[in-house]
C-alpha cells in the first residue's frame, strides 16, 4: 500500500493511456466494429443520434477496462470480452444521452449535445435503445454473472442521478454524501466493466473482487480529478471549459470543501451561487478566488491519489502481464491529467 | 380460425376480464408486493414517483398474461412467474414515463402525470431505474431465454418509439407504417409477456410461438381499440378524453383511413390538424365528423377483430384450463370494450 501509494505520488510525469490502448488495440477495432453495428437500426434517426456521441472522440476507457481485465485473467479468445465491452460502452453513452437532458447540458466534449441538434424527446429514446441493445449483447455472451453485475450497475447508476436531481443541489451536501454520488454515478460502471473481465475469464471470487475493488477505486478517482480539472488545470482533452459545473450548479468536492472552509460571507456566496444560480462570470471569479484561499483543489487532488492508490494496489497483485501494466499505467494517466 | 373469428364476433356480451384477475389472483398478490419492494430505494423521490404511476389504477394486464400463460402450461409453482410478471410490468412502467416526457403529456389515466408534478428529469431518471430492476429482477429467475426474449422487447418498443417521433408525424404515414409502429410499441412487450411463461414452464418451441402470437395480435387489437375510444365509445375504465390523440397530434388509423378516403379538402384539413397542430374543439367535431362520414372507427374494429381472431385461435389450441378460458376471456375482453 505504502509503495504503490508512493508510486502514485511520483509518476505524475509518466502516467499513460497508451499503454492500455496497445494492449487492448486488437479487441477493440473488434469492440468498434460490433458499437456500429449495434447502433445500426432501419430507422435512420438511432444510428444518426448514436454516433453522434460514439464518435465524439471519448477515450472508450470503460470498455478498455473489461478486454484489459479479461487479458489479465487469461482470457485471450472468442469474443465474449468484446460483447461485454460494447455493451459497457452502450450503456455509458446511454447515460451520457440521458444526462444531457437532465443537465440541459448544450455541449460535450467540446461539440453540441444530442439534445440540442435532434431533440430531448429524441435523445430519451434513442438512450432507451442503445441500452436495450446492451442488455442483448450481454445475453448473447451467455454468463448469468455478468449479466447480473451489468444489471445491477445499470440501477444503481439512475439511482445516483435521481439521488443528485432530489438532494444534491444544496450546499449542504457533505463530501460522504457527495462520494456516495460519485460512487454510484461513476464508479458503479468502471467498477462493473473492471468485474466481468476475470468473470468471463472463470477466475475466482477473491480476482472478481480485486478487479471490483480496482474499477471502483479508479472511477471515484477519475471523476475527482475531473471536478478539478473544471476549476483549472490543463483540460484540453475534456473539452471542458473551466467553470462548466459552476455555471450548470453542479456542487463538486472543490466547491463542497471551500463551502465548509468559509465564513459566513462565504457560505452566503455559494448558497446564492450554487442553489439560486447566480453564477455569472464575476461569481465564477470569486468562486475560483475561494477555491484558491481555502486550497479545495489540492486537497480533492489528495483525495483521488488515495483512491488511486487504492486502484493501483488492486490491480498490483495480478500476475505480470502486459495487460497488468496497463491497468497500473492508467491509474497514473488518471492522476497525471492535473499538471 | 372461421370458428374463432365467430365466436369473438358473437361475444362482444360477455368478455371479462375478471376471468383473468380470478386465475391470476393468488400470483398477482405475490406480483404486487414485489412490485412495491423492487420500486423501493434509499432515494425517496423513486418509490414517490413509481408509486404514483404504480398505483394509478392500470389494469395490470401485461403481467397478468405472464402469469396465466405460465398457469396454462403448467407452471403452478416456484416464482419465476412473479419475477418476470413484475419485471413486464416495470418496462411498461418505464416506457410510460419516458412515453409521457416525450409526447409531453400533462394527464395519464384521468390523472396529472409524474412529469408534471416531478418534472422532466425525474421521469427520465426513474424510468431508467426502474428499467434496470426489472433487469435484475430478470436475471434472478436465471432464464436466459426469458432475459433473451425481454431484452429484444425491450430495443424493439424503444425502436417503435424512434421510428413514431421520426416519421410517424406526417399524414402520409400508411396502415401498414402505422401497423409496424404499433407491433413494436405495444403488441412487442404483450408479445414478451406471454411468451416467457411457456418459457418457464418449460414448453417447446411451438407451444412459446403459440403465446407469442397470442400476445402479439391481443396487443395490436387492444391498441387499435384504445384508438377508436379516443373518438368515441364508452371510455370510462382509460382516464381518456374524446380527442386527447387528435389533440397530441397522434395519427393513429380512424385518421389514417379518413385521410385516405377523404377529397383534397378534407387531405388538406387533416394535414393543417395533426401536422401543424390546428386541434382547436372546432377542429375536433370536424375531424369526427369527418371520421363519421368514412366509417372509419367501424373499419378500425373490424380490423381489431381480425387480430383478436389470430389471437384466439392461438390460445384455443391449449389444453382445457381456466388459464386457457382466462386468455380467451381477455381478448373478448378487449373487444368489448367497444359498445
Amino acid at each position: 500500500m505504502v509503495v504503490a501509494a508512493n508510486r502514485v505520488e511520483h509518476t505524475e510525469d509518466r502516467g499513460s493511456i497508451d499503454t492500455i490502448v496497445s494492449v487492448t488495440k486488437r479487441d477493440m477495432a473488434r469492440v468498434n466494429e460490433l458499437i456500429l453495428s449495434m447502433a445500426g437500426s432501419r430507422v435512420e434517426l438511432i444510428p444518426e443520434i448514436a454516433n453522434h456521441l460514439i464518435s465524439s472522440g471519448g477515450k472508450r476507457l470503460r470498455p478498455m477496462l473489461t478486454i484489459a481485465t479479461a487479458l489479465a485473467h487469461g482470457y485471450d479468445e472468442g469474443d465474449a470480452q468484446v460483447k461485454l465491452a460494447a455493451s459497457v460502452e452502450f450503456m455509458h453513452t446511454a447515460t451520457l444521452l440521458h444526462d444531457d437532458v437532465v443537465d440541459e447540458s448544450d455541449l460535450r466534449r467540446g461539440k453540441r449535445t444530442a439534445r440540442t441538434i435532434w431533440g430531448n424527446q429524441a435523445s430519451v429514446l434513442v438512450g432507451d435503445y442503445l441500452l436495450g441493445q446492451a442488455f442483448k449483447m450481454m445475453v448473447d455472451v451467455g454468463s448469468m454473472t455478468a449479466l447480473s453485475i451489468l444489471s445491477d450497475a445499470s440501477a444503481i447508476i439512475a439511482e445516483g442521478e435521481v439521488w443528485q436531481l432530489a438532494a444534491a443541489k444544496r450546499m449542504t451536501t457533505s463530501e460522504a454524501d457527495y462520494l456516495a454520488v460519485v460512487d454510484a454515478k461513476t464508479a458503479a460502471l468502471f467498477a462493473a466493466a473492471a468485474e466481468v473481465g476475470p468473470v468471463i475469464a472463470g477466475a475466482g471470487d477473491e480476482a472478481r473482487a480485486a478487479m471490483r475493488r480496482y474499477g471502483r477505486s479508479l472511477g471515484v478517482s477519475f471523476q475527482l480529478i475531473d471536478d478539478v480539472l473544471d476549476y483549472g488545470g490543463v483540460a484540453a482533452d475534456l473539452g471542458k471549459n473551466t467553470g462548466d459545473d459552476f455555471r450548470e450548479g453542479k456542487i463538486t468536492l472543490p466547491v463542497i470543501l471551500a463551502y465548509q472552509a468559509g465564513d459566513e460571507d462565504e457560505k452566503a456566496f455559494w448558497r446564492s451561487a450554487m442553489e439560486d444560480g447566480n453564477n455569472d462570470d464575476a461569481a465564477l471569479a470569486r468562486a475560483l478566488e475561494l477555491i484558491e484561499r481555502h486550497a479545495t483543489l489540492k486537497t480533492t487532488i489528495e483525495r483521488a491519489r488515495a483512491f488511486g492508490a487504492e486502484a493501483y494496489e488492486a490491480a498490483a497483485g495480478l500476475p505480470p502481464s502486459a495487460a497488468r501494466d496497463a491497468l497500473l499505467d492508467v491509474v497514473e494517466f488518471c492522476i497525471s491529467r492535473i499538471k
